[in-house]
């Protein structure tokens, strides 16, 4: 709070000793001691709300794990508002620090409701270490580049599971109202189908000693949806491998472009070579009265 | 209707002034527009099939809700119609079209019959988000031509699934009806072994108390079904590989072409060169005595 | 029976004849239309197959379905009998003859005992379809290629199951006997977990029950088995596409040898060049005198 | 023991014969015999301890296999005495031979408790099979290094697990206390999750009757937790598949050296050429008059 009234402020009078001041903090911030002590705070704390689930602690234990918890949030405020000191509005720019802000402001939810639920949002605190470790923030990345390419066979994907369900809810809703009674029900079903999760013993045969066709139903979706699911599999994988050759075909394209300019000059030295014989072979003429005259 | 009367007559008598209407109506038919709006109509009449399935609707809202279809079912046929007119026979030779006209015509088949199952077949109708939507036309196709490629081994699969379910039907038939008593019930129980559904504790484990020695029919069968569907799957994905490694291939060729030609040219050079050089040797002798002249 | 006696008596007085009649048979057999025939008795008789796992047909019925088997076995019997006589000892040299052979074979052995077991193996002969359809031939001949190179891994995999099935019947085979009684049982029971089947709820939960510890048993089990596996399935992958790549690696080395010898030959070109310039020059030299005079 | 003895005496008064008898143990050991023979008796162990897990063998038989395995353990021993004395410090750098020794003391740990666990210990001898036969050390050796390139994606994984099995202890643990009572539990349950087995039909239907939005906590877990194995799988395929693109492109940086070489001494010879033709004219212009007096 100190450090966020005391930026206010600089930005009107002190400006020069508070831009040495600004850049002291950013390298700080910037630095690895900061960083792995951010590290350690989200793993302690962790720790701490991992140990808050652990049933038949005494009151003054779990008094004890609040307060600690409090004071890991509260490191997460102060570390927010640093960053949001020295890095301004281009603080909104990196969407780790939105994503961080997110999750910490999240914390301050359940104090209004009372819902468990919310409560249990504060372990998604730990998500931090993703976007503190440089290499899982990478891998994340790369999670997400690889949804966009996966958008048409992820819609395929829908409009397949959107056709089955709105199907499996008109045919066998009134008699197993527990797995196709509403679309709802229908897809959380075959979502289980496609996991191949019971989907014969548990399913499929109560369903076919009723309805004697469901298996004209069943198999053409497992079908389907394992075979569109591998495709969108298959579309990853390419993609992943495309990301590699395009690099290759850039430096592929350099090279054609070398040997492009040898030939060129190649044909061009032959044309001129062409040429030189013929002037050699005037010359020779010429001289040819001077060989014979010394030949003699 | 009035269009497609108008469109009957038009080719007798007032040909130019058809010809530019048709000609607007291709541009409207091929425009942006046009496609947005069957494909919201698509995704309405999604919606309302899905809406068709809840049950405790008063019958009110049922009646609305099926004319709201009807108006969609007639809008589809109105477009049909429309693009019938303005591509007269080569509409039949885009597949989406026949797709399309297929599945609209399906919608028209439960008014004459009593099957529940007709009715279901007209959620196909969302599919024609497929033929509308360009991307998804290219995946579904993409996955269409990856089918001729697996057919052998389909084929493979196939007649493993045949032989193991004469097998188990023969074997185990007489004790285990509801699973092995006929050559379909087999392959659908079968089919579910292949998905590693319950295979043994649902199914092999039973069946093993009756006749000790099935473990030698459904372990080999899993490993040889499995492992045959895993050819399957490396068979389509080395095949989406080799596509991108023959566009590469093709530009190799080029490049080879030119290499090549270079080289022939280098040769052709070097001769020249050699013959070249022995010319200038014997002027060089000739031009001696004057050199020598000179040095005097 | 009559063209092997043929064939047995051509050999020794009529030779010209014989091989004529040969010759003949050969091009009758390697035809089109000679395959075709096979394929469709191979396939007439996998349904008469079929259609004797039929329950409830009359005797009489079964009786023809019988008589019918025996006239597909006989022309499978005869097709041996006239290749044999065509190919004679280079017969046993295309493993598909011998295995067509085997299970052709197969089929009189019921005769002697009265398995049933023995009986089944008569639906073997749908296999002939494998070697008989040669696209289908190539597919297993790929699988059965990619075996060897899997041999080290499934060897791991071996060793694992073994290492495995032996802690598993010490530590939990006295209290489950059904599961982990002998190696044997712990094998199949391993086998379904790595299969991931019913592998929690069926077996590792009640087994943890009785033991607390056996999760640390079960789960490094299914992470390494399944890994393994992985790994198998890589293997197989990177070896289908290594074939791939090496045709490529042939083409490239080609291209190398070219791209070098054009190097060489520049190399050479070059100082030719060097030493036809030095004469040049040396020739200007001795007609500067001549250019003088030409100024003046 | 006498060896060994024997090689503690030597390195003091017997030096030169000593080194002789070093040599020639070196050569056995390291020769193919000897590891055939240890291979032998490893095969011949993993069978008695195998057989000593059936019950119902006589007293007699049960010592007798138990004398077979001391006389196994004791040449596994005498094996890594005699390389101790060869290799000396030297034997503790290769990996192998460390997990030899290791796999082998644990053979004399229960002498000392009477845990059954540690008896169990004694199978893992069978691992050593994959340092005694080569192209398993590799597969092993490979299997351990695609592990530090998929850690990032493990530790992701790790922390999805961790966050999952706090919410989980959090929103179900009250009323399921076996499945996800503490953090433990939960872990063990969202593996089993994980693997897709049982988890609908065993585990979240029972939860989503008792919490109805129960499905948004596990089909987005099952989504993510599935997702991020794949990625682990596509990043170990990738990274095989790069150690195979490393060696082309070593292959292809040397090519590209020559080529560039070749472009350089062509430009060098263009411009060479260019001069000499130049040169070349001016020595026709002198000699023009000579030509033009040869032509009168």
């Amino acid at each position: 709070m100190l450090i966020m009234r005391g930026g206010g402020q600089s930005s009107g009078d002190q400006k020069p000793e508070e831009d040495s001041t600004l850049k002291t903090v950013k390298t700080i911030v910037d630095g690895k001691y900061f960083q792995g002590t951010i590290i350690g705070v989200i793993l302690i704390n962790a720790i701490i709300l991992g140990l808050q689930t652990v049933r038949g602690f005494s009151a003054e234990t779990q008094e004890t794990l609040h307060i600690l918890d409090q004071i890991c949030l509260w490191i997460f405020v102060l570390e927010l508002i640093i960053k949001l000191w020295v890095f301004r509005l281009s603080f909104f720019k990196t969407g780790g620090n939105i994503f961080d802000a997110l999750i910490v402001g999240i914390s301050f939810l359940p104090a209004q409701g009372g819902l468990t639920i919310l409560r249990t949002f504060r372990i998604f605190r730990v998500l931090r270490l993703v976007t503190a470790i440089r290499s899982m923030r990478i891998v994340v990345t790369g999670l997400l580049a690889a949804i966009p390419g996966a958008a048409s066979v992820g819609g395929l994907l829908l409009i397949l599971f959107y056709i089955a369900s709105v199907m499996a809810t008109t045919l066998f809703g009134d008699r197993f109202v527990d797995w196709f009674g509403s679309i709802g029900a229908s897809m959380y079903t075959l979502f289980q189908i496609m996991t191949l999760e019971s989907w014969s013993m548990g399913i499929a045969r109560p369903v076919i000693s009723e309805y004697p066709y469901a298996w004209a139903f069943f198999i053409p979706f497992i079908i389907l949806s394992t075979f569109t699911v591998l495709n969108l599999f298959i579309g990853i994988m390419v993609d992943a491998i495309g990301v590699a050759k395009e690099e290759d075909s850039h430096h592929q394209e350099k090279e054609d472009i070398i040997r492009h300019e040898t030939h060129d000059i190649i044909l061009e030295m032959s044309e001129r070579l062409k040429s030189m014989e013929g002037e050699l072979k005037a010359l020779k003429e010429v001289n040819q009265p001077l060989l014979d005259e010394q030949k003699d």
